[in-house]
């Protein structure tokens, strides 16, 4: 049923909302562009409620956080609930600041996330919470690889359950769930860590995901996850000896404007777990 | 005479300073550089007046505009405008929300724009005008194609008679005017559009192109957007299957890049109207 | 000796702290990755003490440079020289804005550089310094060409004795110096000036360099500048007649990933002075 995910947002062209870093923003509209969305950059606080209102769907991401576009993150998250709009958080760096963890913190306080994506260090911060956020059990290990991957899908049900958002942890192998459901996908490159961005891209994409399958979340950020990582394999297969990162980062957006929905049902790698 | 347009930019090597979004300020400096020009960003109220004082001409851009840099577009436009530098306007988003909006409405009344250029919602919005700026006659097609050339020609007309300013609106098919003589251009490819900040990229080359320019603006502008256009059919001629968006970005730089006067000159498409 | 420098970058992914320009931030981040480094990017006041903590070097760029983001250098620069990281900066446009050239200064006041990196016209500015900084003797041609070589290493000398930092003076010869011992450099190609950012790119390049190798932070720089300017060559050597700059940018950052600890060892073309 992936090819249905890819095939809604070819026809339906959502336009999504941006407030994110300033490092890989490029990479993040010409990713929607290649998925079949639409970019808009918006992170003032005087215009970001009006212009999540024309747009299907909220991204944000606390890439290169700063204290002018905190208030936005939030006003633009609480304006995208009262619409009904799907709302991605990517909490890169969560962990590594008390600036990043508080404002991660506080936007899962004040705004419904429909996605939360992130790597398995930055989800187990918010799982754990802070003082007054009291979290879940995130003694789970550092890295999914098969080892540790029944803990860590336990552990994203949990988180799950506990924010109402599905749970996207990338790495080695990727998980997608919700309460109940967990998909464990297996797409992807290791080089594709070589590249700036990669993460940042695929919240961008999962926002277009999300926006155009309304009713299947869960499918269509499982379908972009794949999506993103096969596009991430098939790239990497064309790659010559002269070529590293810079051309990989092209040719990552060149395979998902050129996905075809076939493609993606065939290619995705995954179980349910 | 496109060509001795070119011919000047490469001469003279244009400094232009730019304030301008996040998004693609980085093709805008690439394609700078491409044609002949050369770049400086700079948006910090405390610079922008010396900043542009070294420069040729001044590029405003909206695209993620913010409150701390409108002061400094009023600033550096005044500056320019008091030192003889053409401006161009990118109203990028205008009509989206209100403070894109406005903030276009009070360049436009602040400082003298040599060109404006953008799509035609965009132009549409600026000739609306809000309740203190009195608007032009707006009412025309949401785009432009033959049928409705002739109407938007003399909408452009009227705006470039209102404003002073020579009124580039692009789309399928480009206007170039002041207020009596309009080129309509027929260069570019469909899927430009499937790449984030074409427009951006052409509005800092006008930039280029009129600074080197003085005395032709008209024609200067049309050079550069016949210039934009033919690259970008060059650019996917060279695509392969395997290319998409991100190339596709990458190879119409490089097509400034390699473009000759002589080829702007043969593979200019337009009509006088 | 130049073998070992890359090598430690590889066998150690120093983790680099950039507060740098929005134009070229994210060609800056993918070479850091290309090389063997890893980036974090963070500006705002309230984190950048605790990003620094975390990262192994420091690289301040003043490119685009706000009143938001001055506070934020000084405030890292000084945790990393507390934390006895290296710091690199950047002063890119020193003397073309009071604002840049007075806060290149205050930051050599307050923040002791392990390495400063600029064109000849920018260390010129900070040699001379302001009324309050007196400066070294600056009167030295501006560029450095066969003929003003000897007086530009003089003046480079001169220049890292005042400030305790190693000198990195790039254009057509590249030179790299302590108080005593200057390497000047002949790789490199001419074409690298037409890409926005190269010399953003050997900042960054360079934190990596000397973080992998605390106790050759000459030879690393040396290493660094030789490195970029080899890619720069050999990404020149794989352009098409079709390419230009921007594929030409992708093919030195493909190039620095792909570059061998002995190709550098081989190609690196320099004398000690």
């Amino acid at each position: 049923m992936f090819r249905e995910m890819l095939e809604q947002v070819r026809q339906t062209t959502p336009l999504i909302h941006n407030i994110t870093n300033y490092v890989t923003v490029n990479d993040c509209a010409n990713i929607l562009l290649a998925c079949g969305g639409s970019p808009i950059m918006a992170d003032d606080i005087g215009e970001v409620e009006e212009i999540t209102s024309i747009c299907g769907g909220l991204n944000i991401n606390i890439g290169t956080l700063n204290q002018r576009t905190i208030p936005a993150m939030l006003a633009a998250g609480r304006k995208a609930n009262e619409l009904g709009h799907p709302v991605v958080l990517d909490p890169v760096g969560a962990g590594a600041s008390a600036l990043r963890t508080d404002t991660a913190l506080k936007l899962l306080e004040e705004v419904d996330f429909s996605v939360i994506r992130g790597n398995i260090s930055e989800m187990k911060t918010l799982a754990l919470g802070s003082g007054k956020t009291k979290g879940v059990d995130a003694d789970v290990a550092d890295s999914v690889t098969e080892d540790t991957l029944d803990q860590a899908v336990a552990f994203a049900k949990e988180f799950s359950k506990k924010t109402g958002a599905v749970i996207a942890i990338t790495g080695a192998i990727d998980i997608v769930t919700d309460a109940k459901k967990a998909y464990c996908i297996r797409n992807g490159h290791a080089d594709m860590s070589k590249i700036t961005g990669t993460g940042c891209q695929l919240s961008a994409m999962t926002a277009a995901y999300i926006t155009a399958n309304p009713d299947h979340v869960l499918e269509a950020v499982a379908a972009a996850v794949c999506a993103m990582g096969l596009c991430g394999e098939k790239a990497r297969l064309r790659m010559s000896g002269l070529d590293g990162n810079s051309s990989y980062r092209n040719y990552i957006i060149d395979a998902v404007y050129n996905l075809t929905p076939e493609e993606l049902e065939r290619g995705a790698r995954y179980e349910v777990r």
